[in-house]
């Protein structure tokens, strides 16, 4: 087990320019490691990979059926988004049915990721509000299960707050770890984070997916959550983003989710598997790549689906004038 | 020597949620080398940290002076600039000195790498041209020395050009090293970059900023790029950018310039000696941090300029709320 094993690499030219170290870990729902590298003990950080698994008391609640969740909006709950307008706007439709709107959101406002989206912001003389913040759909979500559970929704974001019990309630129950021994921190919307090891975030992804080892309700509302997500998945992420084409492609075979500081998990619920990964830089260009990397090992998709993973595996880096100078590719270790 | 030495870490809470790893390497005029953490002997791609010394044909051949360039001026041939409105100005003024516009620019368009610059930009309705491309004052200065030489400027970013063979001149007589076996690359904008050793750059800087081994010409050369920049830092990067902030508060004691895929490069003339390092996985996070605490290791200075470094040394780290969620800091290993 090396800490630092070099996952992805960036060539310039005939060398090798940067190395981007990290772990992984794919385990199935007993927790067994079925392919590992990198030290997957280490506690890492969740952050918003597990937002998925954040937003299934509002499922297992009842409170998305109450407010008449529809798929777009529950997959925009499970989302770091790019701010574009039609993210914004389910977020705002989300918060109207609750009669509140973008003040009641506590995880402050920041330009749309999307820079496109940012700059078309700024050219309409607005500036960001909270519902372009990428969390802003899973905000949205934890309004609605304070509404649902008749609690004032102020301070939502704090560990003791009703609803962060309920999430935090469920990131237990679905990894099957304690988190009260797990190092905390604040992640970048205001909501608790917990540092856990990547099997441990792995075998959560794995019976997240395949429903093994959960109560009944627990695996339905995860299996919602997947399928919404498979149904409207430009809300997961946006435009040319990895997670978005990735379950265009994918759908019914893998749930994969972005976090940031270079976390990536994913459930691939017909192999009844979980995956979770850390670049350790934080770096999301190699995180990408070697989620790229480990899902074309373990699904080897045909076709379209293939040849994007294989894309995404080893990307051209390119210049301002669009010369091919190098490219971000995982390594062997990684592509088997 | 570990090829992998953690340089930078950033936490969240009470851990560690990313590292750094990288070298560094502080060298004299000779080539002793008197601080390194790293292997300061595996090739590295210089980057744009070389920017000054790729613009020393620019004043040793006299077209700086045939031109008449400012030291505003002079100071952006050696820039990685924000594509800020004064840094655009000032690349057009020298094109039109030349009786050339931005068409004459190889290096491609971008948006500019300063934000709220970026943003309004596209709030007036117009888009990047070349003259918003990081380097557009380095390919300005390279323009200025074809038309000095009295070729034909078009192709002037190719090896074998006129203008790139000058440049590469200029390198290796700086660096007192030799580059037709050194891994070459296209960088960013289109030039030639090459990969050598850290120790070797950092030499370079040492020769750059005391004039020790230099050709007298040359040493002037270098001297005249330097006081250029101290006088107009605001040009070399822009608002808020580490390597204008620390000449605003350095003059005299250190010329600095960051270059792509976290490498940092900078001269303490008092000193004689010169500093190189790069960030293994390309972050500038990364690589500010450990300039910014090498620095404070060599120079230990007093005042402002001190609280400056320690400051960029070891960086909060904020949530979209504002919140102070962890820290990006130099490793003990760095800091000393």
């Amino acid at each position: 087990m090396n800490a630092a094993m070099t996952l992805v690499e960036v060539t310039r030219g005939p060398a090798v320019e940067s190395r981007h170290a990290g772990a992984v870990a794919v385990v199935d729902a007993e927790g067994a490691v079925v392919f590992s590298l990198g030290d997957v003990t280490r506690p890492t950080f969740a952050r918003s990979s597990v937002k998925a698994l954040q937003a299934l008391p509002l499922v297992e609640s009842g409170a998305a059926e109450l407010f008449g969740l529809s798929d777009v909006e529950l997959a925009l709950t499970c989302a770091s988004h790019g701010g574009e307008p039609e993210h914004v706007a389910t977020a705002a439709g989300v918060l109207a049915r609750l009669g509140l709107d973008a003040d009641a959101l506590e995880c402050g406002a920041h330009w749309p990721l999307n820079d496109a989206a940012a700059r078309a912001l700024a050219a309409s003389g607005a500036g960001p509000s909270a519902l372009h913040n990428n969390c802003s759909g899973k905000h949205a979500g934890f309004l609605c299960l304070a509404c649902a559970l008749e609690v004032d929704p102020r301070g939502y974001v704090a560990p003791d707050h009703r609803v962060q019990r309920e999430v935090t309630a469920a990131l237990e129950g679905t990894m099957a770890a304690r988190l009260d021994d797990a190092a905390t921190g604040v992640d970048g919307c205001g909501v608790p984070t917990y540092a856990l090891p990547l099997a441990t975030i792995a075998r959560g992804f794995a019976r997240f997916g395949s429903g093994v080892g959960l109560e009944p309700v627990r695996a339905g509302a995860a299996r919602r959550l997947m399928e919404a997500a498979w149904s409207a998945p430009f809300q997961i992420a946006g435009s040319g983003r990895f997670d978005t084409e990735a379950m265009q492609l994918l759908a019914g075979a893998v749930f994969v989710k972005v976090g940031a500081e270079g976390v990536h998990g994913a459930a691939l619920p017909e192999l009844g598997l979980g995956i979770a990964l850390k670049i350790e830089d934080g770096a999301s260009r190699a995180s990408e790549a070697a989620m790229a990397a480990t899902l074309l090992r373990m699904l080897k998709p045909a076709g379209e689906a293939g040849d994007f993973l294989a894309r995404r595996a080893e990307r051209p880096l390119r210049n301002w004038a669009g010369v091919e100078v190098g490219v971000v590719r995982a390594t062997a270790a990684l592509s088997g």
